[in-house]
């Protein structure tokens, strides 16, 4: 477990990383805000002691430490905003972490499974002064994080997207079984996104209607824009969905399509040589009468009658439109 | 960027076009209504020295600036409206521009990316004092023009319409990948409608009830008709999509109906000469005693009992309806 | 364009018909309801100087005029109530009617765009004091005729529904293209039946918890009598379109088993004669030495051999069930 | 018409029949219940004056009567509540019978179409005074009505569960054309009974809410119950059409599955002989130098490299998992 | 039938089991809460007589008597809760047992068909006073044991979960109708998962609005909790549908695309083997004038041509990608 300390007023900003709680309270931010990052939750006595610190439920500190399976949701308590959510890790294959949030009147915390995140970019406009970050209250920050989170969502849904492009470039050519799997494959990751964003766009619906006081109303516009973007995530899911449909509809019809022909051909030629095979069949007949046999030219006037035949078929075939 | 600027009144009505914001103080209208279009959105210092002057939100710049890929949506601010909404370009295939809108008392402000729109008749409609524009504020200006958007939704839609009955025409008959993939192609289109118009739907229906100072109750019976205008749009697109499902089912039910009648009579006529093939094998073999080969019209009597076996088969594959 | 009156008291009932609106005045009854029913919308200024007399909006002109495409709906105005619908018109296959519909307090407008009309019942019962429309006032004129539309309604819904019966009898047997597009048509039709009917259903919900002064409060058990009557058209829509999902499924099994069966039997008659011809062709090679050729009997063997092999395979499909 | 009466109240109970309604007045039961049951709808003057008697409404007089097409509904007016729903009649097939229900302070009326009903449980109750219903009110008896019905209901759903299980037995080696054919009718009776226990579940929901004077609150945790029942009898038929669904998907796989098996077999047996015939036509060329015809164990060597052939071919598909 | 009690308050806890009600009132517990489990109902009196005891009214006996095959549902008395829920037993396949629970002040009730349960640890928690529960009141030991419930659940969508990756490894490979069979019973078992978690999901939500004197404020965060489980395992369930939906998908079109591929291997070879035996069928007939014959190396040209003939055939097959 790594706690790393954030601490800001609009004057200045600094920042500390420590091993456990012990050390906090000489930390604590009078003034300002204080973030507080929990990497890893297998000290689970240090995290009750930061929960009794914070003065939060028992239920929440259950949620932080053993429900990282759980759907994200938000809850309000009364002196403190609860708030737990996925976050898309690239660096290790379509896998999501479970990230929780609390938000008190001047403290922020988050707690993480696993080190690295997606939050440097805060952490930089906090140090370096830029955009609002330092002048706004710890709601504002609670934003910020979740606002890097769903950014974070849209750029695994661009990739996602170029990913349907191309199977929609394939989609008539593939004939192998690897492609349904990959689209299957594609299909289980929406599912899973689609997972992690409708419930936040809920909670996140919650947040701007709580009329909670930890939420002050200049937030309102950022939460609204941050509203608009889960629901763009969550329709743009809802699309490449249909999309996929689309391409596993286009796949199938030209396999079955390219087969069809295939079949179609070879039953064809079958369908030429057997009748020819027929005569040839008849001429090789031993019996002692065959008047045919012994007339000179015969064999030529079958041969042609054969490839009339031949030509004959191939021509019904044609103006039938079969070949 | 390119501004061009209307400013009207009951009593007449003007155009100026300027390249950035520092002339604008002079040239806005103080008794009547202004028109301020900006079209290309490549220099943000001047969008956000224009956003200052009429106390437009960051957020909102944001929207305008970078958001151009946003859903439709309609937020209230103290002092105006914004309206984001898609058009479509028909000059350059099916796309969609994505068009802004802020609505003051006296100015209203379209944010455009590309040169070119779909407004010139209300513009003509202001100069020429042709309807009720000049005499009405800037709300119904700003209905004029999500108005015109939608009308031209409906010249897409009607577009679409005719290229689906083309394809319920040529659906029997088609047998290429290529009509599944131009199917696809129309519903894919759909798909974009329905993003566009869908949200553009529920915010007019937030306009309506927003009951903000700045929509007049006049406006009423307008916003309503455009709210019903939505509706059919994205009713009728709804349906074609049905349509698109039915011309797919006859389509595939066509062509494997063609396939199977092409593949039974070629497998007919392979049954048909198999068991002849086979009569002549036998008379083929070279067996010392073999009684029939001797017997002088046994030769005859062969051909005439494979025709009949012919005949019989074709008698029976007819009287089960087969051929 | 024509203009029929007809006016009415509990006393005494009139009728008249006019090309033009110059003699209306003279005509509007006084103390009684009026009922101007307008055929044919090709004289805009006519139906602008009645508009004018009975005070209607110009939005309400438009949408009689030239919205005769949109979909039905309700609108309260402070002097009318404006209701536009469709009828299906029997006489001309499957097609729809838009008919607007302006109630006052003591007048009821139609507007038509053709000729002939399912109104002639209410006619009769104003002219011969039938029923209780004498009684009453102009909201229950509007009713009575908004139910002779869905009225109509339901006889093609019964019509529709004696086809589906009729799809049903033929979907085991059918086996031509055309049963698929009969089929889609009816699809069609309901979906065009369905574009009429759910609105109206919305619009009629709205007529009844308006609350307007216009519509009193007798007439409510009608209004919802009416509702239940277009709730239920929209149910046995739904059903249809369910049955012929069914009717369809049936149709593609039924045809799927059909070829099966038959290319199974001819694959069968194949297979069972490709082994004898082999053996035939056995004895047809030109070896020298081949033992069995000289043996007398030989060749009644393999024909023997023949016979049992065919009658083994015969058995061996039979006892696999697969002829 | 049969009318058949049955009051009642704490202390006893008596039934009476009769023809007409001219006797009513004499039988009506002034302090106690009074449950009047109309078999056969064929004498409206008659129902008309058993209306006027009641105070029923005309519109409802025009339900009972004509509209017995009607889904089920439920009306409050000032001194009745009209409740109309669907009956199974199992006597005959799998039909529905409209039942209309008027509910006064103190007198139930029930109005069928045909004589037999499923009331008979309720009628003993009454005369033995068993269960509450002697000691309760109309509303209770209503209750008690509607709730044999949905128990009716309950054993047309097992009855069809259990249909549903045969079917589930059956679809793996069912394969005729009749068992799609059953399962659409099974399908076609869900869709009767849903649209038959749909309405009344809202009826019964309408019922709760309603807060007429005509419904004690003692009968509220009775009402719940139905209603319980009703989303029972709702959520079972939208699992047997998703089971069916199910047994559709099984039967239409198996079957393909089946005939794919047959098929293969027949066309590995047909591709192994035709190597072998072409070896037999080669050694059946007459051309007078082949040397190997003159080599006298030539023929044991063909015949042992056509077994070998034959033999590859099966081990390679055997291999290859094809047979 | 077996009664097993405990009883306990923050101070001890006691347990006692007796087989039939008449020694209840000896031990009741005054002061703390009484747990009262009934295992069995095969004793219609003696609940009966429990039920007066502590006030059950009628309707409650009977849900829980006669209808355990009722959905779970929750109702509110004025002295105590109903809440009626399906508990999955491992013990016996995937079977539910339905569980009746009644919550006064200070009794809990269950009512269980047969011996066993999920609610050990319940047990010892009270006994060893571990947790919350000995503190707490009737409500919380109610949450406990729907909690419980919950938690089995989740561990069975667990195990269907591992059940659902097994198939989805086996998809592309298996070819069996019991792959299908088994799929469609991962279905049922789903579709009965989801028949028992949505009502509870509902249950649970009205026991959180009920605001009931019988459920105290400190209950609401754990029952929010146990809301959030519920909705959790209600869209992992929805999921898994969709997944085995996926997997259907697939294992359908590998089987297909596996068949195909045999098919298509088998039409080849014989396509290459039907031309070669009509040329050896040419050279096999007896016509006396057929000049290739005499001419020596003519055999080995025509062997040559057929092996060219196959050759070719297969070139032109690899080229068009067929093989």
């Amino acid at each position: 477990m790594l706690l790393s300390l954030i601490g800001y007023d609009p004057a200045g900003a600094w920042t500390k990383t420590m091993p456990g709680v012990q050390d906090l309270a000489a930390w604590k931010n009078p003034s300002g805000i204080t973030w507080i990052n929990v990497e890893g939750l297998d000290m689970p006595e240090e995290i009750n002691r930061l929960a009794e610190i914070f003065g939060i439920h028992p239920l929440t500190v259950e949620d932080i430490l053993d429900h990282t399976h759980q759907r994200p949701k938000v809850e309000e308590f009364d002196n403190y905003l609860f708030v737990a959510f996925k976050v898309i890790r690239h660096s290790e294959g379509f896998d999501f972490e479970h990230i929780s949030l609390v938000i008190t009147t001047d403290t922020v915390l988050t707690f993480q499974e696993k080190p690295g995140d997606c939050f440097d970019g805060i952490r930089k406009r906090i140090m370096n002064n830029a955009g609002r970050v330092r002048r706004m209250g710890s709601d504002y920050l609670a934003y910020a994080i979740i606002d890097a989170v769903v950014d974070e969502y849209f750029i695994s849904i661009d990739s996602l997207g170029g990913e349907i492009e191309d199977f929609e470039d394939r989609a008539l050519d593939e004939k192998d079984d690897t492609f349904i799997q990959d689209i299957q494959d594609i299909k289980r990751k929406l599912l899973k996104m689609r997972r992690a964003v409708w419930p936040l766009r809920e909670s996140i619906s919650m947040l701007i209607h709580f009329d909670s006081k930890l939420v002050s109303n200049d937030l309102a516009p950022f939460l609204k824009d941050l509203y608009d973007h889960t629901i763009q995530a969550a329709e743009t899911i809802e699309t490449f969905r249909e999309l996929i449909a689309g391409i596993m509809e286009i796949n199938m019809t030209a396999s079955s399509n390219r087969l069809n022909k295939v079949m179609k051909v070879l039953t064809i030629i079958s369908t030429i040589f057997i009748p020819l095979t027929f005569i040839a069949g008849v001429y090789g007949m031993n019996f002692t009468f065959m008047p045919e046999l012994g007339f000179a030219p015969a064999y030529f006037i079958v041969l042609g009658v054969m490839a009339l035949v031949a030509l004959g078929m191939v021509l019904f075939f044609k103006r039938r439109k079969w070949i």
